[in-house]
């Protein structure tokens, strides 16, 4: 993340903590540290009571302490002055830290991973926690990363500008890589909780909400279907699906379809593509290298970005620079409670459809 | 078409008459011209008395005549031996005209845009009528361009190759060019009969019927879902889509997506990609030239190319030449009764599906 | 190669003979029997009294006969009125073909495959020779078949409409395929002289010769460098390259670059790129199919096009088109006499250039 | 620059300044602070007195200070134990800043911006001053910055591991952007040796001194052929080109191109080909963004990538990145005194061959 440029004055500092030390918390931390607008307070940890855990070696790495609590940070911590944090642990835990950030006075925002919470329900419920206190203006900011992606937000504003036309129609591919292992499938969330959210949230930026030009327009989403399969027995068995389709039509009868798969062996798979009446505006993937070699079998290129740290790279450092001005107060964050709540509900019924078979209505 | 090789002795020929001369009737009269093989009799155009119409034209740039009926070019045409029609007058016809060459002792074979009829009955009918005469074994050869088109023919090997490990889903674009006037709009056929078939006929190659390796299964189609939009509001009115998306659940839950355009304004965008446990294979489109330009505005390429003549001009060569060569006795047609049928009552279903806003099962 | 659209008479046909039966003159041959512009009345071939070579059959293959000579073909060809010749030799022959076809009081052009003749010189006589009688005005139709690719010209057209402002350097890459067997390269000829005319042609279109517009200018080469080397002893021993690059420098200081290989492992490579002081225009390569398969060794696809009969066949066909509208009196022959002395000039350059390892001013 | 993994324990830190607050001292620096390995002591500047320069922005934006001499900043910071100096200055004070580093006691090493020096001569000297004390084992780290490109690295290592057979021929295409003032221009270096080096080292790595394994060999340059060109009269004038190409030719008879520009108006543009006995491998460029617009005027993307910054801004984090292991002494420097002076020589030639338009011997 590149600090402001040399010609304007150094930036004021917020200090955030961050929450969680795992594959999430351990990128988020890196880009605070790097990022000068930004003081990384500290790592929390529930076991970071432990010399030899993963959240004291980040700290470390980082310049920063490891703790085991929020309380555990604010006491020893000298500067004493918490701005923000960076919430990245598991969704089920979220509404205990938001609740841990509102005990503390200087807080004015959490940033969290998406899902807000478990259920639409949940979600509008912490939402309308955090509001209560009118006066303290507590922001609750869920990390979309299409929002933040130099990519996906050309193609959306291409959209809106007109280029092509009314769009019509969406198709989405989204296979993950690496291949998880048999473990962390069996015992990961439904594969429409996990994989559906981000392009589900882009899909209704596009057709959904945006009322402010003709071009994107205030479709609702109708009906949805979803089909998903088992790749091998052992997920078949338990009703695991590692690939899955679901189909979104829309009041109009446009329709948006989402292919997701837990398992691309080529690498981050992650496409969109609008088609409207005047033309087709599509985010194709980025490979690992520019290199082609071309021989006797053919033409051939590297795999694509080994997975989304690489791919959002640039999304996150944004992301944080975007919550960073919240927290300065320069900025509102851009995805609202609704945003949230609408994303919930359509994933519900992706998973209900899969489950019966059955169109599900909205 | 190439002749055989210069090593080789010269082919037998076939003598075979053109029925229509649309923009079907000349790209096959064209082949037929060009191809050694075959020896272009006559085009038959019921119009074909008056002095100044299209048949006239077309026959007397290809050297041959144009006849008002099959009967009227057999009487005249000195050689008076047909072995084989090619017929690419309107659907409602091509039973009637399977009738005429019937009623010819010589002929062995009548090629026939699809769909062979208007609907799955029908199609079963007139195979059956062929089929009476067992000794004859006239040949009626439903045209499928994909079957003869190299790059979809190279997608199919690949997948049958375990290339892809097992195939789990399919996603078609397919975005017709150029851009109909209206008044065909209105008059044309529904989108999902007009434009589906021969991707319909592609993914059941892929999924459904092939027993003979693992790798393509003998998955079976349970249900579709169908929705359209109308671009314009006269379109809407008469109840014509003229964009839509078909989505084929299969017993396994795998799915094929289809979404299909009237009018792609950027070329002839005709894609198809198979996703599957050990990778993607795709069919990608082909640009009118090769040429980049990159300038101040980024970096520019033509459209794809024109349209179907353009993208199968390959295809519908080695389709006359296959034809020609079931003529001769050489081979069996590559598509089945059997194939027919099936393309016709899954297209059936999803115009069902598209009007009532329901799941239909098959 | 499409005939006239079915809405205009049919054209007047000209009778032409091939001479030659190799690789080209097989490829002219179906090109003419395709064309309804044209009658292939015959195959001349000096070896044709012998039953069984490659004239008897293609002739058969096409309907049409093989000769010995063109005088054999007069006699006993019915028709007996010859319009025109196409002349698919070995080029020391050319001269002696074209004192044949001027011996016949029909014929109103040959084209040739270039070169035209071994030596600028040699060209010059040839020229001045068949213009000797002026009013027959017989054309001598020299083939580079750039002039007819729609790719390149399309990058012409580009470069002319200013897209790219003033042309500054030219880069251009030719790898042939397949690889030739070592026998055909001992004998073959220079490098420089089988290789580079094509491109040459199409450089000096570009930079050297066109005064029409401010766009492509007049500069003129200066200066010529060129190297080459020999991939395997037995070549190196006999002085024979097969992969070499020349270079030609303009009075403006601008350069083009012609990198030349007989033998790129991975299909037809032919690319051509020219910078401007407004961007860069590029002819790429065209891939056999447009499969992509995706795995964990990478992203795959086909290699280029088989070889040039492939790259260059709808410029082939243009070609024999335009040749047809020649002998009809409709167009003059795009390509002349300064051209083909011009393109030998330099080739000559580079070749002594590449001998003595020093730059050759022109 | 990711921080070592979680799992392992914090790094090191080396102390290190950089000399130079311009675009390379800017990048440099921001490097620094975001790579946990080094901490950023201090900006040197020699107009750093003045409150309100570019120096002390970034120093401050970087939670560093900015300082008019290396000794005010030893004096005045705290740490006092500098290890390292990253110096982005003008070329002609590269010497000097040399000279400083090595009368402190602490330094272990200087990272130094391409050219190490304004000649071959004062190169060799420059580096032969440092290794007079070879007790101290002072390393003097120059950037070249494809040495640290994950693509370029890609390609050598592709070319090294024979899939492209021997290598024969390379084509390098540079074009800068954005597009520089006019007094930029006038005022800087010669183009071959502004825009030459990095790739010429690339060249000499592939065909010219590693002798490591038989595929990329020990080939030696014989001769370089350059011409230039200058796009506007003002630049013509005083003898400034801003277009030119350079030919080495190796002894083998190999060819290496590179095409140098300072204006490509459609991004930055930097490609390299390598053709050999067994196939072709390429480095290509990386647009902007990953979006696709298909409509009725052709297929449109991005421009390349903005500048060297983001091209390279992988290969600055290595970079830097690998300095600080040297200044830890867990690597040796991969570019040798030979590297420099090489490459030095060959711009030498090519700036001399465009001068007089003749080739020149090496």
């Amino acid at each position: 993340m590149p600090p402001s440029s040399a010609s304007t004055p150094p930036p004021e500092k917020v200090k955030v903590a961050v929450f969680g030390s795992g594959r999430m918390g351990t990128i988020r931390s890196q880009l605070l540290y790097a990022n000068p607008k930004m003081e990384l307070v500290g790592i929390v940890d529930t076991a970071s009571t432990n010399n030899e855990n993963p959240a004291q070696f980040l700290a470390s790495s980082l310049e920063t302490e490891a703790y085991s609590s929020l309380s555990d940070l604010v006491v020893n911590n000298t500067s004493n002055q918490l701005d923000g944090i960076v919430c990245c642990t598991p969704t089920h835990t979220h509404a205990s830290v938001v609740q841990e950030a509102l005990e503390l006075e200087t807080t004015r925002g959490m940033f969290v991973e998406k899902p807000v919470d478990e259920s639409a329900s949940k979600i509008k419920s912490l939402f309308e926690h955090v509001k209560k206190d009118v006066s303290r203006n507590f922001q609750l900011c869920c990390g979309f990363q299409r929002r933040f992606d130099p990519s996906y937000q050309d193609l959306l504003e291409t959209v809106r500008s007109g280029a092509i036309g009314k769009p019509l129609n969406i198709n989405i591919f989204f296979g993950d890589h690496p291949v998880p292992d048999l473990e962390f499938l069996k015992e990961g969330g439904g594969i429409f909780m996990d994989l559906s959210a981000h392009d589900v949230d882009f899909v209704l930026q596009v057709m959904g909400q945006n009322q402010e030009t003709g071009i994107t327009g205030a479709d609702i989403v109708e009906s949805v279907f979803a089909s998903g399969t088992s790749s091998v027995p052992e997920l078949d068995e338990i009703g695991v699906h590692d690939n899955a389709t679901m189909t979104m039509k829309f009041q109009s009868g446009s329709v948006a379809t989402i292919f997701m798969s837990r398992s691309a062996s080529y690498g981050y798979d992650q496409r969109c593509e609008i088609f409207g009446t005047e033309g087709l505006c599509q985010v194709e993937n980025i490979k690992e290298t520019s290199v082609v070699l071309s021989n006797k079998d053919g033409i051939h290129q590297s795999k694509y970005l080994h997975s989304f740290p690489q791919r959002f790279e640039k999304a996150f450092g944004i992301e944080m620079d975007i919550f960073a001005d919240v927290l300065l107060g320069q900025h509102a964050w851009p995805i609202t409670e609704d945003d949230c709540i609408r994303v919930q509900k359509i994933a519900d019924a992706a998973q209900e459809s899969c489950r019966t078979g059955q169109l599900v209505h909205l």
